[in-house]
């Protein structure tokens, strides 16, 4: 775990905070699961529990900032959006989501260049970027987070495995983020609540104005 | 519970075989949760399992009958697009979902009249209707899912209680469904999970052409 303080120092107990919420997070959603015997997917279904206590950090923080989300996702198509609605008052900051599971629905309701698609593929780190620059355009949010990626088990290549997922996170007035992950030995339901985790995390991460903050 | 066979009998066993599904899945997602000492918001994620497999059968049918599923939810917020894209393969009949969760999204994204929301409130029988409809026709789909409710634990009224959830289901070609349900007694996560279950069978009565089973 890598902390990089680029725009300013942090005070100390608040890497301190954040380490030690990192880390409740993953025991909660992996750990406290053996011993009930459950299934794979029940994981995917603990770590759902665990991005709802994310979502209402979010949500919190957004709020308290006067911040406006929207979501455009692929891969988690409404995961991430349902996830932060799981917080009672989401509906004061959550405006809108865009599910855009195929390509012509990136193009029709994203504004997605469909030559970017052609070429790059949807999965990639320009669809992301232009995903979030549209959603952020055709709603009255502030922030917008955008998912894109191989949730499994097929459609894997070499060059882009099962469990690669694009993000972007565009933010009026602020230069735009991007983030490639591969979420490896994981089955789909994984990939995407490990999605849905990464992109709770960037939101955090912009809604708090914490937005120096990377974890590798 | 009521079986209405309006349109044509139904064989025995199809019958026998959906109550037993109901049953199993009503079994799988509450009976066994006390034996884990699970909190109330496990059981909305035992339930969510539950409403995978629900999932499973109506992207099983949609694939086999070659129908394309689009989705507007205000109050679940992308939950059933997230849930049907739990099944792989799902992005062959999922075309898009809108998550219109303002009243400003179900204008701007469906096209839902704001004459409509501000007389009868967004959460009525005629703009989910108008949701419905406004999803098929911004799609490239055949069937339109759509739900809008209240979740709670605010925002009830003694005319609109917390847990009423209006569902719409339009098809290309055939007469546009609605039902009106009361999910009482139950917290937000639950009336959420039962409003997915519910559109769900909603689906899978349609994409089965099945559409005359009513579950009272």
């Amino acid at each position: 775990m890598v902390l990089l303080a680029e725009k300013r120092v942090l005070r100390h107990w608040q890497v301190l905070a954040y380490i030690c919420r990192i880390l409740i997070y993953n025991a909660a959603g992996w750990v406290a699961i053996p011993s009930c015997n459950h299934s794979v997917k029940d994981q995917a279904m603990y770590a759902h529990s665990v991005a709802t206590e994310m979502a209402k950090e979010a949500i919190k923080f957004a709020i308290r900032n006067e911040i406006k989300i929207v979501t455009a996702e692929s891969c988690t198509a409404g995961l991430v959006s349902a996830t932060l609605t799981e917080v009672a008052g989401a509906s004061a900051v959550l405006d809108r989501g865009f599910v855009t599971y195929s390509n012509e629905a990136k193009v029709e309701m994203l504004g997605v260049d469909a030559g970017l698609i052609d070429k790059l593929g949807a999965v990639s780190e320009e669809v992301a970027r232009a995903m979030a620059d549209g959603a952020l355009e055709k709603s009255n949010a502030d922030i917008a987070i955008a998912v894109t990626g191989i949730a499994g088990p097929d459609g894997g290549t070499p060059e882009k495995p099962v469990g690669l997922v694009h993000f972007a996170l565009s933010r009026k007035g602020k230069e735009q983020r991007h983030e490639r992950r591969i979420f490896s030995a994981m089955d789909r339901a994984n990939v995407r609540a490990a999605t849905v985790e990464r992109a709770l995390v960037m939101l955090i991460e912009s809604v708090t104005n914490r937005g120096f903050v990377s974890i590798d």
